[in-house]
């Protein structure tokens, strides 16, 4: 199959992009999983133009019809690899199919790094969160647990005390900035030195258990502990990624490499829609205009 | 007054920046009229998670209200002056009343180059258009005329051609890159040597009268002349903008001032709703982070 350009990852980020690109009349196809993104399950009360508490499935499945209306081909299904090839790039699908195409737009988001407890995974979107700076506003006036050791976990627990009524900050140790935990703790977040096993609840988050036994009666959990990215495709496209993982690029959302473009969450935080979208759109006229030769 | 960020504009990235920086608890003031807004009796289809045709207008209303809703304060008038104070700005309005902050955001916007002939004003919104990459889809089928000499008036008119059912380019005098010039001519642009006189038209567009009296009867006219930023507002802030007029910033949407922040249209192109807002959401958290001492 051939294309001008193919975008890699069905999130936000890739919606616009495909939406942008196809728009400009570039011959596009996004490659990925709606329910892969990050937003699939989530809520979104901060992106301009939404009042009110607006549906991450819906907006996913309204950017899809969007982008596809611009006549942006869909392949539902994960990538496998890709590669520069004459000039051009090679993108390979699940089923064994290779894509060629100009340029290339990675969109794949980020994985957010794991506790591995139980109800963890039942309970997302169901009270259990990586993002205080995403879902804070629906935490108002509930218990929340913030869990991790660093200075992004300090921010989050301060924050969430301008919402919730009882903030439980879940630390092994703190190694945060000291600074940052002194004004966590005198907005009201106790910290609570212990080890998570098990986040507990029917419908939606009710506890968190400790490894010693203790249970911390919440209805939101924060995890903080960092996110990775898909890294590694962009290493097979050529482009080194930051000791971080998120993949560096110019104000035009290229790379290091001319032809291979990044966008949303994989390039780095904040991870909020509205950047994800904002890039998506840059990524996506960069990629088309690269693709017919325009820059 | 007092504020911990003062945002300047209300158009798309500066109700954005509200909408962050409040939800994250920072005291937010924005200071300025929705109804400069290039958004302002815009249409909108292409921003991820709003199928169809949307209303500028009503998105504005609806952004103002998210903002509100977490706490944001909106002073509906212009500014008058920003310099650096005590550590902090000082953000000056018609009124003549001066709010002191610790970081300032810049989402003033653009002014797109006018061609100062009748009809432009009346009709704007109506079949006239700044952005081609913007308006685009809006005329399939119909008859358009492209106005500008430069690369960025080839790249529109080559656009044009994949929806209008007739696209006029009309130059005073084509300088352009050659390549994207024939490309423009060989997918149907014509060029159409001469200069703007009148926008013709009564509730819409309906022809384009020349100096030399000629008549072309369009749907559209796109004007493609570049933009001019509020680079002054920048200067008073000690921000030295681009030789184009934008602010750079780096990719926290901070610019070499430190606590002085920018957005949207102001930074450059591309002018999309999709990029003024993800540069928004990047720019509150941003400035309430460093209004409250967090990075």
């Amino acid at each position: 199959m051939n294309a001008d350009v193919v975008i890699i990852g069905c999130g936000p980020a890739g919606l616009q992009a495909g939406i942008h690109s196809s728009r400009k009349k570039a011959d596009t196809v996004i490659v990925g999983k709606p329910g892969n993104s990050a937003l699939q399950g989530a809520h979104v009360e901060n992106y301009f133009g939404l009042a009110g508490k607006a549906d991450g499935r819906g907006l996913l499945a309204k950017g899809l019809e969007q982008a596809v209306s611009f006549g942006c081909r869909h392949l539902d299904m994960n990538v496998t690899g890709a590669e520069a090839a004459d000039g051009g790039f090679l993108v390979t699908v699940e089923s064994g199919e290779a894509i060629s195409c100009r340029s290339v737009v990675i969109a794949t988001g980020i994985s957010r790094a794991k506790l591995g407890i139980p109800g963890e995974e039942a309970l997302l979107g169901k009270g259990v969160s990586y993002c205080a700076e995403c879902d804070c506003g629906f935490y108002k006036g509930l218990r929340v647990a913030v869990i991790g050791d660093e200075s992004e976990a300090a921010v989050s627990a301060e924050l969430m005390t301008r919402y919730a009524s009882e903030v439980h900050w879940v630390s092994r140790g703190v190694s945060a900035d000291r600074a940052l935990v002194d004004r966590a703790t005198a907005a009201g977040a106790s910290i609570v030195s212990g080890a998570p096993k098990e986040i507990r609840g029917g419908g939606k988050v009710e506890s968190l258990l400790l490894e010693d036994g203790r249970e911390v009666a919440v209805d939101g959990v924060f995890i903080v502990l960092g996110g990775r990215s898909s890294a590694y495709l962009a290493m097979d496209l050529g482009v080194t990624p930051e000791p971080d993982d998120s993949i560096r690029t110019d104000e035009g959302c290229e790379t290091s490499v001319p032809g291979v473009f990044a966008c949303g969450d994989v390039t780095g935080k904040p991870w909020q829609l509205a950047k994800a979208v904002g890039e998506g759109a840059v990524a996506g006229l960069g990629a088309a205009a690269r693709a017919k030769g325009q820059i």
